[in-house]
C-alpha cells in the first residue's frame, strides 16, 4: 500500500475531505518528487477518495513528472495568484469540503489565512501527528537506503580521520571530507562540522581557520544523503595523547551511548534512552555538561519525528530510526560527542553506523 | 539607530505591544546572533517600550552572547516547555498585551496556536511587511559585506571556468568550486549548481556524473556568504565553439540582462524590470522559454524580500538590493541564464557582481 493510499484510508476514518501538505520533505514522501521551492507554492492535495494532485511552480512539472509522479500536476507562474489555481483546481474535483487537513507544525499563519479566504466555512485540523506516525515507520526499502547513507558517513569520517595533520585548518579537514563525498556523487545530509581543540566544547560550534595542533581532541558531525534518506554520525578523536581528564570524559560519552544503545528495543520508551544515558553521565559528574537531549528522528528530514529527550513517554515501534548521541561539554577540558543511527527491531537495535567507537588517538 | 529602535518606533506609531520575531534570519538582523534552530524555538521579543530579550535552546546561550548580544536571554532545554518559559519571561516585564506582531509569512499555525493557548485576548497582528519594510533597505555597513560576498562570487566562477575540461564530471568542478571558496573560510550560500550540456536546459537541475565534453554549454549557479550576506551570481560559458542557435540564445539572454540592469533607478517599479528583460526575449523569439520571474531581493536570505517578478507594483528605492536573472531553456539546443547582483542607487544602479559576461568560449 503506497503512503498515499495509507493517507486516504486516515482521511475516510477520520471523515477528512483533503490533505494539503506543502512541507517539501512530506511531498518527497507522498510524491518522489524532492524539491525546494524556497518561498513559491508546491503543495500534494489528497482527497479522500479521489485521485491526488501535486501543484508546483511551472518550471518544475516536468521535473515531477520524471521523478515518477503520474497523478494530475498543476504549475504556476510567478504573476499566477497560485492560491486561486490551487482552489480552482480542487473546486473541479467536485468535492464538498468541510475538513480540511494541514501540516500545523510547519503551515504558515500566512497560507492559512490565504486558504480561508477560499474556504471560509472549512474546519482546518492537523494532520502532523498522522505524517509523523506513517513516517516514524520505515520500510525495508527506505531502511535499505538508510543503510547506505550510514556506510556513507562512516566513510566520511574515515577520511577525516586520515586527513588530520599538524597545522591545517578544520576547514580544510572539513573540505577535503565533502570533497571526497561528492566525488561519489552524494551529497551531504547538513553543513558538516569540524571543531578542534578548545572549540569542542561549543555543542553547535562553526568550523573555521583553527589549525590543528598535537593535544587536539577533534569532533566530526556529519552526515550524508542516499536517495533522499539521511545518516548523521559523530565521532571525537585525539591527536597526540589525551589529558587524564579527556579520556575520562571519553569513556563516560561511550558508556553513555552504548548503556542507550543496549536499552533499544521495541516497548521501551523513548524517555527511558535519555535517562539511561543522562544517568550514566550524571554518576561521574558530568551531568551539567550534557545540555541537550539524547537524539532525535532520522529519515528524509535530518531531524525528525521523534525527540529523543527526557520526557517523551513514547514507547518505540520496530522501523523507527533515530540517533542516540550524549555529549560532554566542559570548557577548558574538552567537548566529546559520540553519535550512531539506530534501528528499532522487535528484540533489539541494529545500528547503522560503524565506525569504531574506542578511542583513537592519531 | 538600531534596527531594534527602529522596530520600536514602528511598535509605538502602531500601538503594538511586543513584536516576536523567529525566521533565523531576522533573529540575525535583530539580534547579531546567526542560529539554526532546527525545530527549537529561537526568538527575540521586541517591546514597544522596555528592552528586547533572547530566547533560544540553552546550549547556544554562550554563543547568543558571543555574537554581541547584550540584553536578556533565556535559555530552554529539550525538556522544558518553551513557550512556558517565553511566556514568563514575558510576564515579568509587567507590561499590558493587547496587540502581538507575529511574522506571518513565517511563524507556523501549532506556534501561533500556542501563542493563543498564553495570550488568548490577544490581537495577533503582521509584522512581516515592516521587517521587509526594513531589511530591504541596506545601508553602507551591510552593502560593504554584500560587495565581498559578490567578489566571491565572482572568484568561485573564474575557479569554475579553470576547471572546465574534456571528461570532468559537474560534480568534480562543483567540488573545486566550494574547496577553492572554503580555503578562504566562507561558505556557499545554497547548493552550488553546475550543469553541462543538455542539463542546462532545466532551470532548477542537480549536479551529477555527467562527463563535459566539447561542444558543451555549462551553466554555473552559487553564491557566497560574507559576514551574514549572501551573493547569488549565474554565469553560462561554452566549451567548444557554440552553435548559431546557442549564440542567437546567449545575446538575446545577455541583452535582455543588459537591458534591465540599464533600467535600475529609484522610482522604477520591480514590474519594469521584469518586462523589459521580458520584452528583449520574446521580441526575440524565445519568450516561451523564460519561465521564471526577473530576479529577488538578496540580503541576509539568498531569497528575500522583494520579488522582481511582472505583477510588483513596488517602486525601486536607493539601497535596495536584488537579483536579475533573465533565462531560456530550449530542450535540445541549450540553457542560458546569467544573473547579476544589484543595487539600487539615486539616479542608477550599482552592480555587485563583476565576472565578464561576453561570451566566453574555453
Amino acid at each position: 500500500m503506497t503512503a498515499i493510499n495509507k493517507l486516504q484510508s486516515y482521511l475516510k476514518a477520520n471523515e477528512i475531505d483533503l490533505a494539503f501538505i506543502t512541507t517539501p520533505d512530506n511531498v518527497f514522501y507522498f510524491s518522489n518528487f524532492k524539491s525546494n521551492p524556497h518561498e513559491r507554492l508546491l503543495g500534494v492535495v489528497v482527497f479522500k477518495d479521489q485521485d491526488p494532485l501535486l501543484i508546483c511552480p511551472k518550471m518544475e512539472v516536468p521535473d515531477a513528472k520524471a521523478s515518477g509522479w503520474n497523478f494530475e500536476t498543476i504549475g504556476h507562474l510567478d504573476t499566477d495568484n497560485p492560491w486561486q489555481i490551487l482552489s480552482n483546481a480542487i473546486n473541479a474535483r467536485g468535492v464538498a469540503l468541510s475538513n480540511f487537513a494541514i501540516e500545523k507544525a510547519h503551515l504558515t499563519v500566512e497560507r492559512l489565512e490565504a486558504l480561508q479566504q477560499f474556504y471560509p466555512q472549512a474546519n482546518f485540523v492537523r494532520l502532523d501527528d498522522q505524517i509523523n506516525k506513517m513516517r516514524v515507520i520505515k520500510d525495508e526499502v527506505e531502511l535499505e537506503k538508510m543503510r547506505e547513507a550510514a556506510k556513507l558517513a562512516d566513510y566520511a569520517v574515515e577520511v577525516g580521520c586520515k586527513e588530520i595533520a599538524e597545522g591545517k585548518t578544520e576547514m580544510e579537514i572539513l573540505t577535503a571530507i565533502e570533497n571526497a563525498v561528492k566525488e561519489k556523487g552524494y551529497n551531504m545530509s547538513f553543513e558538516t562540522m569540524v571543531l578542534s581543540g578548545p572549540k569542542t566544547a561549543s555543542p553547535h560550534g562553526t568550523p573555521g581557520n583553527r589549525k590543528i595542533q598535537k593535544g587536539d581532541m577533534i569532533l566530526f558531525d556529519l552526515g550524508v544523503i542516499y536517495e533522499g534518506y539521511c545518516s548523521d554520525i559523530t565521532r571525537t578523536v585525539a591527536y597526540g595523547e589525551p589529558t587524564d581528564e579527556q579520556k575520562l570524559i571519553y569513556q563516560t560519552v561511550l558508556a553513555a551511548n552504548e548503556n542507550a544503545i543496549n536499552t533499544v528495543k521495541s516497548g521501551v520508551r523513548a524517555m527511558d534512552l535519555d535517562k539511561i544515558a543522562r544517568d550514566t553521565i550524571g554518576n561521574a559528574g558530568y551531568g551539567e555538561y550534557f545540555t541537550h537531549r539524547l537524539g532525535h528522528g532520522l529519515g528524509i528530514s535530518v531531524h525528525e519525528f521523534p525527540s529523543i529527550n527526557g520526557s517523551n513517554e513514547m514507547e518505540l515501534l520496530p522501523g523507527m530510526v533515530f540517533t542516540i548521541e550524549p555529549g560532554i561539554y566542559k570548557e577548558g577540558v574538552t567537548g566529546v560527542r559520540i553519535e550512531d543511527d539506530v534501528v528499532v527491531t522487535e528484540n533489539g537495535v541494529e545500528v547503522l553506523t560503524k565506525f569504531p567507537k574506542e578511542l583513537m588517538i592519531l
